[in-house]
């Protein structure tokens, strides 16, 4: 059985959905972060970059949130989760997560995470107020070319579909308002709608 | 004929091996940075995020260094570039280039690029004196743990080699000593003498 390493606030949201959209037989795993769990010895055992999601197959471990849900969709391809066949499809639907994965995520991580990029704290004070300015202009982005409808890419709900309804999910604790962004907002909510995301909040918020 | 939109000294460099060890067709079409033609509307109308590399193929255009990667490996299976059919090692294909693009290359991006993510020039100065260090750390694990040899993967090149190329290519500029890490140095050397290696540097030093 896969077991899912992983915290509630985190991306491993986006891995949990995908692993319940695909009808896969997994464990979740909390990485307590409060505790800094991810540093323990044994959580560096499982991912040396204490980070999560850390994804525990019968082969090894996987890591890093892209790599993960074309995983989930490769090893569950009844569950259609991705344009598996189709290169230049694929590539649009990986180039969509990739953005969300190195250039929002990590715009987003300067509002709490800045310590990783600078030590004085003038700086980090900085990059805490930059970011939600940062976070904003790559919705923008998302709003006016990325984001097709009803889904991600089209008509076909893929891997694109849980990563960004995790990631437009933090935009409240970065005081922006998801309204500014209609289509993302109209994405957000009908994600909010599907059995398997219903599934996922409860079995977190149990 | 595929084109690739790219210009020295950026990320475009790993898709371009690609794309030479794949005996693609493909145009190298420059994008210089140098006078900012990465923000004027004609390459916006290519790749609204302004960044290289971006690929134009007949059904479009296509962006995001790692996605660029799995795709090169796709479209020319014969080249075997990646375990196309082998979810768990692709995953680990993936997750090391994703590691490279959303955590080294960003780090990297904070020694010369600190104002994506900050206003204030003391801040800017503090992100470009911590970033080699971050660089250096994350080399380190790359040496520990992700380098099997002689190839990222071990026995099979695949994409991961000239992404590592890449990233490693831009340690002297951030003051690191390539030889703190004797695999990665031992890695750089040997892409090198490859053949589509030496053809690219040449490619782009005419």
């Amino acid at each position: 059985m896969l077991k899912l390493y992983s915290f509630p606030g985190t991306v491993s949201l986006a891995v949990h959905i995908a692993l319940e959209e695909a009808g896969a037989d997994y464990e979740l795993v909390p990485v307590d972060f409060l505790t800094n769990a991810q540093r323990s010895p044994e959580y560096l055992a499982i991912n040396p970059k204490s980070r999560v999601p850390a994804l525990v197959t019968e082969r090894g471990v996987l890591t890093e949130a892209p790599a993960l849900m074309t995983y989930v969709a490769q090893s569950f391809p009844q569950a259609g989760l991705a344009p598996l066949d189709d290169p230049f499809a694929l590539a649009q639907v990986q180039a969509f997560n990739t953005y969300l994965c190195a250039t929002v995520h990590v715009a987003a991580a300067h509002r709490h995470r800045g310590y990783r990029w600078a030590d004085d704290p003038a700086a980090i004070a900085d990059m805490r107020r930059k970011a939600p300015l940062n976070v904003a202009e790559h919705f923008e982005l998302i709003e006016a070319e990325y984001l097709a409808g009803p889904w991600v890419m089209g008509q076909a709900y893929t891997i694109c579909d849980p990563y960004l309804y995790t990631v437009a999910g933090w935009l409240k604790r970065d005081g922006i308002e998801i309204d500014r962004f209609p289509k993302v907002a109209a994405h957000f909510a009908r994600m909010g709608e599907r059995p398997a995301v219903r599934k996922v909040l409860a079995q977190l918020a149990a």
